[in-house]
């Protein structure tokens, strides 16, 4: 993809097949240890939209299946397309704004600041949110502190949590 | 809204209900010239977009109904929810891109290039999209020829239609 | 040319001709369907420009000749060198904002609103415009519906023009 | 302050002294929960910012205190004035990148990157950063999710952490 | 002007003359200290300019005239319309890049480096530029070290210039 | 560096040194014909700033050491380490803004206004800048003018300084 937003392909070998994404299509299974599934048709999987600013992602929540709280760069819209989910965001004032959302319901997160999604309904939920950026960089706030490389020391330290709590995360994202 | 995507009502008074959007719900009528029916979830209409750089609308196509060629300052994505349709748009060489969409598929337009969606299923269609810009600038090209107050003779010479046809056409939209 | 806006020749090998852009010069014919030239100085005949954004384009018009209803993602300022024209804007309400310009007058078009000029003069005229970008992505309405691939049944169904007219248009442009 | 930058005070009552921030002068406190104190030149506090597209903070460290995670819109460069520190930010893919700094030596954090500061010396220890942006949007993990409005059992949902440690740390914050 | 490009004016009194900027007609005095005019189509002269993101000078020389060395935020692209100049960019490695004009030649000025014009021909000269910000910050180098309330002692010692040469120069625009 | 702030190395072999910047560590010389030293940690330096749109620089100054009069095309935020300097800039009306500053005191400099700092104390001075951008584009005035392959016939027309003045900056920067 060029900035023009036309693939990096030989233009001569450009078809109509590069502009169309259909990796939504089909089940998602649900059964991580948050019971979603997050299909990301960003730039790397999507390369039609690199240079055009914007992406998508599918949510797919298993009933009492979360969006655990995460942030990116970009601001984002979410659209309910099944079931019924509490969204909602927290500010710089540590204000959480959330509501319960039906089918066809539409909800805003600014740029950067931690959101999160909760399947509150009795059967299994799905949403579909873009993104004004081709590479949003997601980021979940559990996963970021227990279940890469941070020291559980540091993690305590920089958020005061527990030592017995870190342990119990890293235990949970199989990181001790 | 101020500039960081908070509400330029009066922050102690802004609530939840300030960042949800519920105009997409329910049934629209698509009895227009044009078998559609757009509802644009715009910063106009949710104002709680205002900074965001981001807005949605809802596609509604009654059978044989087509969002008519038409273009914006922003990139646009799509999803199919219901229904199928051919969507496309042209490129700077004059080149169309289209294809047959099915339910939950995506296409992405490119930030001002000509583009359009028609309902070529046997049943109604309804498809989201969402634009990086909170004022995308929505305009129809048909519309903005012959719906309002260009005189005839310039729609003929800027387009090289004939004189029989911008009359047609401005006949057809209430304009002559 | 890097984001800097120096060129991606070797450094040691860039001379001040490399900025200077000379394709300007001289007359211009306007032989064409539209009886007019456009010569444009945008960034992949101007390489300089990479990463400026803005670029440049000149508009000869014969007797008669118009530069048809056209858009691009960039805002477009034009001065008038030569001869009487009718320049104008179509905005997002439909309406129509178009002026008689002498030598000398100035005239902007907002980013991607559809836009026209009309040599109104019993003599040629000439124009220079720029616009803030260096690959505006210019699109001209009548070629994108007529002059590639679109196929006719489409252009029809998205522009509710006729068949009859599709038909000539497409006659016009040799693409039947 | 408009934006270009220059105070919206009436021009002729601008004076140097509307340029120059003097909130960094003189000792800090450092005696908060995380044993730090942050001052924060950003464009409320320093309007002659606004439009500039660039912030910055004061950080003071007490013996083992620490900035906690934290993130904000914009990216972010640290310089180390005083004692020393371990600083770091965790990526996309949930790896921590971070590094013990001392005197003099600077490091980055990239948008919206979850990022943090403890100071590993026997002294207090000082730095001052600078953000690409007037409004930056700082948010901490720990005081968004346990010091404001969020309820407890949401919070447990959207990070995975128990309900006794969520029930501790809103204790800590003076929020149960 | 709105964000969108549109008149802040009331939207129903607003005409396409509002569109139009007619203040390059006519002759221009070349009678100051660098024996030019500099006619200024920014957007405090043309309110149309506001939130479009670009804008436009016209340049007039004397025989021996100069537009003397001067920056500001925005690239520029000239187009020279009489006469024969010397235009020229100096770069961040001190280099000039500079070469002779003739009427229809373009030039381009990278954002913020010091340029210049110089009238070479053995009539008066006439150029346009455009510029891609609406308020593009026009700073004339030696106006801005002579002509304001720079204290000489101060311009000594940030050019190096002498204390002769800066008395010279004050005197020259009347501010000893 | 890729566009999202990591670096271009290959990402397996990434480390956290990559994303620290040890430059401004030690001493410094300030024998230069100004009395200072420029240490800049721009992207070409620091390559992790790449994409991160944000750089640094430290400013040293001998006694009696200047920044000369400069300019770039991004914003600059200065905070005084040591010493007491006089900073200042010069806006598009030609008006200084200047004012002495003590340690810790932050002076801000718009983007791609000629600004300057003059050590004004009896001690050495050091300060720390950060400019939004990675490669901010400096250009020091005189030495644009004076030490680079300008002809000292062009820099006196286009500053209407005198011939024997340029004729002495010449010798001083060492190019007659």
């Amino acid at each position: 993809m060029g900035p023009e937003g036309y693939a990096c392909k030989d233009p001569t070998t450009v078809t109509s097949d590069d502009f169309v994404y259909t990796g939504f299509r089909g089940e998602k299974p649900t059964t991580n240890i948050f019971r979603n599934h997050l299909t990301l048709a960003f730039a790397n999987a999507y390369p039609a939209l690199n240079g055009l600013g914007i992406a998508l992602a599918r949510l797919d929540f298993a009933v009492g299946g979360v969006i655990p709280v995460h942030s990116h760069r970009t601001s984002e819209v979410l659209i309910v397309a099944k079931g019924t989910i509490i969204a909602g965001f927290i500010d710089t004032n540590n204000t959480a704004y959330y509501k319960k959302l039906e089918v066809g319901d539409v909800m805003m997160f600014p740029q950067a600041m931690l959101h999160f999604q909760v399947n509150v309904g009795k059967t299994p939920a799905l949403a579909f949110v873009s993104l004004n950026g081709a590479n949003p960089g997601l980021q979940i706030t559990s996963s970021s502190l227990f279940e890469g490389n941070l020291p559980g020391e540091i993690a305590e330290q920089i958020s005061l949590l527990s030592h017995q709590e870190v342990t119990r995360m890293k235990k949970l994202f199989g990181t001790t």
